[in-house]
């Protein structure tokens, strides 16, 4: 878990990365209409979450760095304590608490929200913000800053509106030792429900079963949401990669893939594995699926830091490509189809990504139009897939696989560090399990 | 399940209430941001659901009954059929297969819909639309509506907006045989969920994890999503009404209070049991048990056509006042209790409320201003309740106990039909279950 | 000028066109910002005007024929009455005053617009309401609405909303007595400027002097604004329908045409007279004069009761169409050129629109897509026009030279009322003016 | 009239004082709906036109000083050129025409806005643009930075928003020679009206028919509209500060108070005079005429640069407290009611502010909250007044008494300039014009 420190140095860190004279302005998620009266399971802004560890829809952080804060400030806006909507609508930490919990210099009830937002923003040099997030927010802070700007005799509003995601981005894609630990923990998580869900297969189970497996040893082990939505696609469906329908019923011969992950304690967790619903792989998948993972085997063996994901994936492209000339599904040579990208139409997504808070984690993958290496603290997904669409012009027999398979590492001062490895990937392993 | 001849003689139900010269234009729910690139789970707009049973955002259905259209039309605007979006979005039914799925006069593609929103309005005397439903309907439906009346030479918009609502709601109200065998479903599928999570639950187990146990058994049984937020409160959580961070371990000697219900094939189930984590409830745990469990079991049977729900509640209150008189937590009279409504301290939210595809569903209470009578085919909770708060000023003994008990009835022609039969009610039942 | 009794006979008889049970909102325009803190000169809502009279913004107008209301009751939400405020901004009639001289029932201020609202939304069966004539009252009306609609038990909002419009224009279409006294009023002042400006003109003048001429006639005869931007266009200038830069100075030789007309309490007059700067038509400008001359005479005298605005049309191009054959501006037979719409080249506008409060006034052209014939409280513009582009394909003698001629009429019981008749319009009258 | 060239040069100085790699996006102000189809008469947005003398509506101009551009790069969206559309609109420059006027690098059409903004931002260290001042876009801006943001890889959106404000309005507060020669001819135009009018009063005469002279007199030079709406207030009316009605005959007796400034070539005038209706100003209405144009007098002869106007809104403020004490008006000492600052009773208003391309035009008063000497290249005005309500508590004499004396006056290096001299101020003076 992160402790209340790790967020407040996070803060500071911010804080000192910003001009002088700035103000950060950072407000919470609020909740979201599902139907009628009912609400989506709230999830917080994952930049206020990396920041504070704060759970509340409609709150508000404030560092300010301005001297006349003695270069350092921390205020927050809260939903407020009352007594007779917290029995309707649940317990709220409240302006009082908060002071105390995130160590603050100031805490305001919501309903001081513009005043308190004007107060915040006059007399800075500069407000970081980030236009175009929430809405909501946009409005307020547009409207504090009109105020301000229209002040008699003198403009009082930060004349310079700096965009506080790639500072917050840039520090979120370097994990800490707290943040990895954490991540590994989902990875934990997420490896069991895999193979929960790869033991509990059989013919005549609907996909969404197979789902509901992995979300009850997600939600038993603290993590009461996936990080991203389950997909569960047996035989044809594993050729579509965002399948998340899961109403068919499994059948013998079928692969099935399973791409879920756990959300927990705010971070994602992204495992794909693929298996045969029997137990065992048929020739052609066994084929493909062998192809796969040795792309994936080789290029976890290649990550490091300094690599750049570029180079990891023309490796894997070159192992598929190869393979799928031997297998008879591409014709030509090798350079012909590096060439003609021919390996497009069975592997048509990217190698991997970053993650974190988010499945598809923030951080820029290029900086100034170069493909940026590797380094210590990032955790990417390795994801090499194959999928041979029901109506490919290939041979009859690989018609409708889809493989792909997917772990979560974090990149070391030396390597890496697989954070999904107790998941069965093997051809042997996966037999012996379902056995 | 519904056939879609009952969707679509909804349909024709809905447009023979309209006047002569109508078009109805219902546009169904969209997705909607979890985090960065993620999304919630889709939940369809239950109005469209209710009918076309399609479950595609994005989507738009219209009918008229224009002499234009020989008083019959219905059209839709579907997501495109786009093969290499498929891939990567998942599969779409597209114009063409709903045409033959649901019946329809014409289909188009989405980026046809402003244009055929103008032609679907054109010169039409009426329109049914839910304005202040979907945002960017309102946006679209408004455009269209101001294109029409600015035409030159004579305005060929609808004159008239017709709020949609209260003729669909009226019809909502009142469930087919059909939909009534749905909840019944849902109501089976929610009641074994609270009986596993009933035996499941012992002391250290974490109040999310009978919420896992919960959530499992609903999608198993196809109920992927339950239909509102899961309530699992122990102890003093229970005596917050929408206590759903679920995340205290449940302690020797507290009650459990759990307020769940699956959402199957649109339609919710709200079922509500209070229960001793190890197995014996304590005598003043008892004691408020028994008085909730006496005031529900006198409402079901009071319930019936013709009655109301006002009067089943002043019934309700009475039993709850007389028990909490003899219980010593009320002093005076029962008339003298009744007068001041001190019984609202203790049980302060109403008795029941409509249920169907949404668990607070449509519906009118009162027409002008009158307290409904119930009639067949209508679904309501009966769900009386106890709560003490920790600091109420009485017996130290009975603070902090919360107690609700929760049903879905069906209004027949005689009676009433429990459809949350399924779970232990009574103490004995309870207790038996748990040994 | 309007008596206080027409307007309110007007609310009358729109509120007994309406459904029972309806409530009318009719919100006031309000002021526009020009540049920083200066602001347009301020504009009545027509409709609003139409109404009351009345020329404060921010001002709402409601009318309900519930039966709540003993079927009839206005009232009026009003700018503040506050002394300080009005030595800043300027004197306000405010609630008090209101009442009396509009014989209201009830009046508030501005400050409890959004409860008033609700309050007269409540429980209605109809709305009558301008939907996306004014952003701001669209957003306040559908916020009340909202609210209504979610209220507990029972939706009190009205479930229809209608188009105020089509009742107020058809209203607004048939001009009283008093209206088109009024409207010959503004006829007069605008004639009175146009032979000012054409007595003035002289070669080196500018347009825009000429503009100032009109503009000063018209406000010294209380009319400060024209209703419409002014058009001054010399030489080619008169080529550009809307040419309103009025920025060249006149030479001689050249044409020059004016389109300009008052706005007098409120109505608007839409007079173009063309006329040489030097005071003499050369032959060619006299041909084309002569032929745009006769065609409005022939049309001014077809116009009676009974008569479609399309009919008179097409007599119109025939007269044209047969004169530029004539001129040879024009090859082929009559019947060809008719049939080929050639004349289209020269004459692209239409002959007359509506006018009143606003100069292209409200009111359907055609009922459920057929002409409508004129009737007698109509008033129109009767405006043919033939200009001949710098680079057609004719006589080069012809080339640039634009003429209209414009008067608006009355239709009486027995044929017109020409309210603008108080101008020189043959080319002798023109000519002796200059002289 | 300023030249070309400086309208380049000024986007040169702005471009200079931004930072390395910035884009400056400058929107042109649009057509503002009058009612129906008829618009306000097209006033260009002032930040715009100071940097182009561009008079279109819908039209951008861009500035980068990013490498790629070597360091200086203009662009303009413009209006389409269209043949057919200008007839009936009137005529456009175009992209082609304006590369040539502007001296630009690149012109785009209107059509090509949202890809040509997304190019212009894409890449920049900074944008510098006026969020919050032209709704329309605030829209389109932030969409295209919303794009840019979310590019896959890498964000290509400038991080940084600087409001062009503070540079652009720092600039325009210091007048070039070319700019204090434009303001004096409107100061000529403006004084020369005021003096007609003065000419022109007599008693049955109504307000609005001083304005007509005003007005008249305005455009005949070429200003064809006032810089803002101008007061005539006859009377008491001359109480209420922005009195614009407007509407009142003008009395033997009275004193009447104007208001009004032209704008010529985008720049303001504001003059104020107070003159008898009859030609003789009476006792009391000398004494307090009087007593302002002293007020006046001292103030223009103290103001000079690196004075403040706060140091000579003191000295007016004593002068008035002095003369009003001497007058009966306030009693008590001179410190004593300079102390209690009970003058606000009757001199309620700044004296003077900043003018130039709009009438209180923009610049800071102050800097980091001190007060601003002035400096030569300032424009303001210099504007005490009286106003005595007609219901204070003074001698009857002096009640519904209201006096303005306003000129505007630029600084220079060695004192200022007196831009609207050319109307009389003194009593003898007016006397002597009104014989
Ligand atoms: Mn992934
Ligand atoms: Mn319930
Ligand atoms: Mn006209
Ligand atoms: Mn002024």
């Amino acid at each position: 878990m992160i402790s209340q420190q790790e967020f407040i140095a996070r803060q500071q860190r911010l804080l000192a990365q910003c001009a002088p004279g700035s103000v950060c302005i950072i407000p919470a998620a609020r909740l979201v209409t599902r139907s009628r009266d009912t609400e989506y399971t709230f999830r917080q802004d994952s930049d206020f979450w990396y920041l504070t560890g704060f759970d509340e829809p409609d709150t508000w952080l404030l560092l300010s760095n301005h001297e006349r804060h003695q270069h350092s400030f921390s205020a927050m806006i809260c939903q407020p304590k009352d007594k007779s909507q917290e029995i309707w609508q649940g317990r709220r930490l409240g302006a009082e608490a908060a002071i105390a919990r995130f160590d603050l210099d100031e805490a305001y009830d919501l309903s001081e929200l513009p005043e308190v937002l004007m107060e915040w923003l006059y007399g800075h040099d500069h407000v970081y913000f980030a236009l175009g997030q929430h809405g909501h927010a946009d409005t307020l802070f547009l409207e504090a800053m009109a105020a301000l700007r229209d002040a008699p005799k003198e403009s009082c509003a930060p004349p310079s509106i700096q965009d506080i995601r790639p500072l917050l981005h840039e520090m979120r894609l370097f994990k800490s030792a707290c943040e990895v630990a954490v991540m590994k923990a989902a990875g934990k998580i997420s490896a069991a429900a895999h193979t929960r869900a790869m033991k509990a297969a059989r013919p005549g189970m609907y996909e969404y079963q197979l789902e509901a497996e992995l979300h009850h040893e997600f939600a038993m082990a603290g993590a009461r949401t996936p990080a991203y939505s389950t997909i569960v696609g047996s035989g044809e469906n594993a050729c579509v990669l965002h399948y998340t329908q899961n109403n068919k019923a499994l059948e013998d011969g079928d692969l099935v893939l399973i791409d879920a992950g756990a959300e927990y304690m705010g971070y994602a967790a992204d495992i794909t594995r693929t298996f045969p619903v029997s137990g065992q792989f048929s020739e052609p998948q066994k084929a493909i699926y062998a192809l796969v993972l040795k792309a994936q085997q080789k290029a976890l063996d290649f990550i490091a830091p300094g690599v750049t994901l570029k180079e990891a994936t023309l490796l894997v492209v070159e192992i598929i490509t190869e393979g799928l000339i031997e297998l008879g599904l591409l014709r030509g040579t090798l350079s012909e189809n590096l060439e003609n990208e021919s390996w497009r139409a069975f592997f048509m997504h990217g190698l991997g990504h970053f993650i974190g808070l988010d499945v598809h984690d923030v951080g820029n993958y290029r900086i100034d139009g170069e493909d940026r290496p590797l380094q210590p603290g990032m955790v990417i997904t390795v994801e090499p897939g194959i999928y041979i669409a029901p109506d490919a012009d290939v041979d009859d027999a690989y018609r409708g696989i889809g493989v792909r398979i997917e772990d979560d590492v974090a990149i070391t001062a030396t390597g890496i560090d697989v954070l999904t490895a107790d998941v069965p990937k093997s051809i042997e392993e996966i037999e012996a399990l379902k056995r």
